[in-house]
């Protein structure tokens, strides 16, 4: 297993880290997701490190390229789900994750990313929805 | 990172399984997720495998552990993302993952577990339609 699904839903897309990001993984990861943006012309990313202890400056690169390269597709990042710890260690580290927003879990940075592409619609629920924007 | 992480959206759990699951994780997962139905009060659980190349015996019992914990709280359990050759191989090895409803991505086991509780509310939506806990 080596590569990270991306998740479809609705409108946005769905990752789960879950092992170190080694070079190749993450490189994978990167071309899967925009990829996926450009195909399924998602609106948004939410990016869920709930299980990631560590965030190390190759890992906020990684998520500071997503973000950026979705921004070009015109699609919004949203990193949730991040650790106390790990929110220390990043100001510790000086790592402000530029571009990059954040929520608390996945249902709040699904609610920010409705905010942040002025939807009120529900992306999960009505395919036919995108009408709405 | 030795847990897999659950993801709570609206009446539904999310667990992407992306790692080879040896006894301890999956047994923590199993832990992890019933906990979770019972805290969150979720009805349904979704467990995508879209990263998945090899489902044996083990796995296939823990699939239908979780399904059948989870039926015990009113949670039914949908399997998605299944790959081709997996499904080959499940049916090779003589294994039928009873009481296990599959589905081919995240959107169409959603939609199949709206059907099962019967509801057509929209549980990704508001955050505000349970009682937040």
């Amino acid at each position: 297993m080596e590569r990270i699904p991306v998740l479809k839903m609705g409108q946005f897309l769905l990752v789960t880290i879950q092992v170190d990001l080694y070079d190749r993984l993450a490189l994978g990861l990167e071309d899967d997701l925009i990829n996926m943006v450009s195909r399924t012309d998602a609106r948004g990313v939410l990016i869920d490190i709930s299980a990631v202890n560590i965030v190390d400056s190759f890992m906020g690169r990684i998520l500071g390229n997503i973000a950026a390269m979705s921004r070009v597709l015109d699609a919004e990042t949203v990193v949730v789900g991040m650790q106390p710890a790990v929110a220390i260690t990043l100001v510790e580290l000086g790592l402000t994750l530029p571009g990059v927003h954040t929520a608390l879990n996945v249902e709040k940075g699904m609610a920010l990313l409705r905010t942040k592409i002025g939807s009120v619609s529900t992306g999960e629920e009505t395919p036919h929805d995108r009408i709405v924007e």
